[in-house]
């Protein structure tokens, strides 16, 4: 086990959470603590490409090949940036990670839960995150955020929205003690205040001390 | 059931199966049948990014990212290009497939083999191919024929070598019917014969008439 702490935004697209994620980087860094920030995919280095490939790609990707594609990334975040930065003691904060697997591919595209849930723990080699913060919008709010700016993930519809936003609710009532759902209609402050609340009483009910 | 025919070529480093695939399409494509090569990592499209990154990419690549990478191009191959093939009636030559993770992952790294043949059946969707063939070398032969050039997955020990080469008679040695072990410290020619004998002897045994 870590000496760190590992937190997850979660959410549909156009729920805020990058906004959040950068917030709260600047709230936990002004506080002493040492932070850094990663994404799937997509973190530094390789998950770049993936990335890339994930998002923009024009051929034909098969829904297969995005699927390991995606746990490739992850893998490869987890096992060069994640675990090394919680070893280190500091506290990593990473945009999306195994429950969009679930919310999108599970949920929304009517996969397999249960075995997206176990490639995620061979991805993952079982680390789960301390706290996952889900940021939960309407498709109404979510299509204003997102505006006219499209890619390859965000191109559905209304309904497989909705799936993934109730997969998000249902995992967190699954899994109550790890993911927190953040009513992200409110404006950025009140829902920042709420995520820095979690995340306070996260260290303090721990008596985690991080540096 | 697809109307062509899916022969992969498997064997160590150094073996000479792609020099064989080749003379395989020759005979094949001479005798009027429509063949295409294929092979992973690497298929034309995607897989040569997977390829680049698997074979040359220069920064930490960690192990699970790397069996997830060479299931992503998997199963890419198998659905845009072999499942296709096939279908459309055709010979796919496929140099390395399923076995080679089994043999290199699995007996070579000691890695859990029956969780790699299931992740290779979700990356195939449960394809196999009707003739495997396997040319089996010393690792005297193979050194003298990789000569110095060298990549990331030829970069390993003599010992290594060895329990690939005992994977693969392994794996021969549990479907018989399916892989077949051509000794190939043989001259090419030889090699070559032993090679197109199997293939017709499955072509005339099936009784299939390709075009």
């Amino acid at each position: 086990m870590g000496k760190g702490l590992f937190i997850t935004f979660e959410g549909a697209d156009g729920c805020g959470k990058t906004t959040q994620l950068n917030l709260l980087k600047d709230y936990l860094s002004s506080k002493g603590y040492d932070v850094i920030l990663t994404r799937e995919p997509g973190a530094k280095g390789l998950g770049e490409k993936f990335r890339e490939i994930l998002l923009n790609y024009d051929g034909e990707v098969s829904n297969r090949c995005e699927s390991f594609l995606f746990l490739a990334d992850r893998a490869q975040n987890i096992d060069t940036i994640v675990n090394p930065a919680i070893e280190q003691g500091k506290i990593v904060l990473c945009d999306r990670h195994t429950d969009s697997s679930v919310a999108y591919q599970g949920y929304g595209r009517g996969l397999d839960i249960e075995e997206i849930k176990s490639l995620n723990k061979l991805a993952t080699g079982g680390k789960t995150p301390d706290i996952t913060l889900v940021f939960d919008v309407d498709i109404e709010t979510s299509m204003k955020r997102v505006g006219n700016v499209k890619d390859r993930m965000e191109n559905s519809g209304i309904e497989f929205f909705n799936r993934v936003r109730n997969g998000y609710l249902e995992l967190a009532k699954q899994e109550p003690n790890r993911i927190k759902v953040i009513d992200s209609t409110k404006s950025i402050q009140e829902v920042k205040n709420e995520v820095i609340e979690i995340v306070n009483n996260y260290l303090t009910n721990l008596t985690i001390r991080l540096k």
